[in-house]
């Protein structure tokens, strides 16, 4: 059975009072536009008048994937490792973008492929040396699955003081791995679900299509079920990602302990979308970072009806679009608290 | 005669060396999207591979407009001066972005009705107790669009130590003074370039666009030429606005002196389109903070072809859309120079 989750929606009872706040602060109404959204929000999910923004965590998830065999990525499969030591060095984007904004960056190995040498900023919770190619059999055991669930859900646990989790993760091949989830949850054709990923030409990504295409039809016919109709844990076996799970597992738990937290780009998304599939109240705690150049990104966010809050066409995953959103959400629970109202600043309303 | 001021265009030499630099960090070839252009532009600007944005300053100038005794805005004219005090306070959004950043806040008086008393964060440089009814007679003297465009740039001169200015403004009006100065230097129709301000109705955007066409009838009339023609000191005089103007002082000083500056939103992007009516270079220095919900910023832009960082839907002006980017322009310049190299990092290249 699938580790299971209990996320509560939340509350509409300080709704009112939230709206009232914000609209009563020196400005026309509205015209912070996203940013009067994300108080409302992160006041929600904190339940306070006087939300917090502090302190921040950032988690990137990494692991390989078998299926990057099949070529179904730009850069050779050795790539997620040295990206890794590159996070650990602090060389990386999301490393320099972590320092700027003094947000603690920590790597969690779910599965990738080489071993890595121990490191302060590195958890070692490997579940597996990467996924087996899930064009030829399934990607995960069950067990492998909830491991994955579960070090997301023990990174989040070990957060304790922090207010926010950003979410980030490096997986050479894991835009193929992330479409295919899709197209496995939401019935999408390959087609629609693939794109460029890290830098495909038009070749490739028929190819990357082409090869999610073949291994959705393996996996139906293991299942003996149409893709759109798989349960959670079919979706997670058959084509499921070890650092997209373990993101999935940490956007529960964090959802759980009632904290916003940061979806990056599409691969994230794709995160979000499976942990939407266990407890469908996760994505009131989500807040989403970016568009990406991504076109399935923009079809899932259309369906989670979200406003990213940079469309920078930035497509590098790793977390580096949520820690680039991240002065901006601080931003609105700066104006949410510190702002004056037009009575304490003795201004004059609108006639 | 009108001030002058003499921007050179950025130099090329240093553009293969930039580009290579962007090119061969640990990413994929323009997976920074949006961010790789705003490095490539501050390195051209302060001519060097390791561009420097520790110091900004805020520069928030502030005037009265005699055409809002028409109704051209949904606010009443004594919130500027109340906006300024809030400014001073720190309780406006700009002054709590400000301070969330670190960057110092000073307001230029430059035409404020009400006399402000003296404060640290305030210079005084006020021209006159606002401009003139432009829908019944010229709104400056040249002597006046004079002393704006000086106490913009003597500003600047004052700001040696900064790397990067911010500009913004506060002026009840200053949207319709905005739209009708746009009006008179492109020629577009007032119902193009008229919008909602800070909170106005149909009815009301309708009328504020019936007062500009016929004030720039007004001025048609006294100038002997249509809208589309006019000199710059003949757009600024007949219906230009102090903040606006001393803006565009800044603007082309900080160009002069070669350093980048943030154009906040609609009336901040008409400072530029007026200032590039002097010196058409003046937009190399420019970095688009933001799109508003204003349809003439939006013509304005595309106009540049101007790729702003944030669309967040703001409309609130003070320079408050400056500041949200201004951590992602560090980001842009933190990735320039600190991120790894794929040579430095020993990170395998795309296949």
């Amino acid at each position: 059975m699938l580790k299971a989750f209990q996320v509560a929606p939340l509350s509409s009872e300080l709704d009112d009072d939230i709206q009232h706040k914000i609209d009563f602060k020196t400005k026309p109404p509205g015209s912070l536009g996203g940013l009067e959204s994300i108080a409302y929000q992160v006041a929600r999910i904190q339940r306070t008048l006087t939300p917090t923004i502090e302190r921040a965590q950032m988690l990137v998830f990494a692991a390989d994937h078998g299926a990057v065999d099949k070529g179904i990525s730009a850069f050779p499969q050795e790539v997620t490792a040295q990206m890794v030591t590159n996070f650990l060095a602090g060389g990386a984007a999301v490393s320099v973008f972590c320092r700027q904004h003094q947000v603690p960056l920590k790597v969690v190995d779910v599965g990738v492929k080489v071993d890595m040498p121990d490191h302060p900023l590195l958890s070692k919770r490997k579940v597996a040396s990467a996924s087996q190619d899930f064009s030829e059999q399934a990607a995960l055991t069950l067990d492998e699955v909830n491991q994955a669930l579960s070090a997301g859900a023990d990174e989040v646990d070990a957060c304790q003081d922090v207010d926010i989790l950003l979410f980030g993760e490096m997986g050479i091949g894991n835009t193929g791995v992330s479409s295919c989830m899709m197209s496995a949850i939401t019935g999408t054709k390959p087609e629609q679900t693939a794109g460029r990923g890290t830098g495909l030409d038009d070749a490739g990504v028929s190819k990357k299509a082409q090869i999610i295409a073949a291994s959705l039809k393996r996996a139906e016919q293991a299942l003996h079920k149409p893709v759109g109709e798989w349960a959670p844990w079919e979706v997670a076996t058959q084509v499921g990602g070890l650092e997209i799970l373990a993101m999935s597992g940490a956007m529960l738990r964090s959802a759980e302990l009632g904290k916003p937290f940061v979806v990056d780009g599409f691969i994230c998304t794709v995160a979000l979308l499976f942990a939407s599939q266990i407890q469908a109240a996760v994505t009131d705690y989500a807040i989403f970072a970016h568009q990406s150049d991504e076109q399935a990104h923009k079809t899932l966010l259309q369906q989670f009806q979200a406003e990213p809050i940079l469309k920078l066409d930035l497509r590098l995953g790793e977390g580096s679009g949520a820690i680039l959103s991240y002065p901006i959400i601080k931003s609105a629970v700066v104006f949410f608290n510190d702002m004056a109202s037009f009575e304490s600043a003795g201004v004059s309303n609108a006639t």
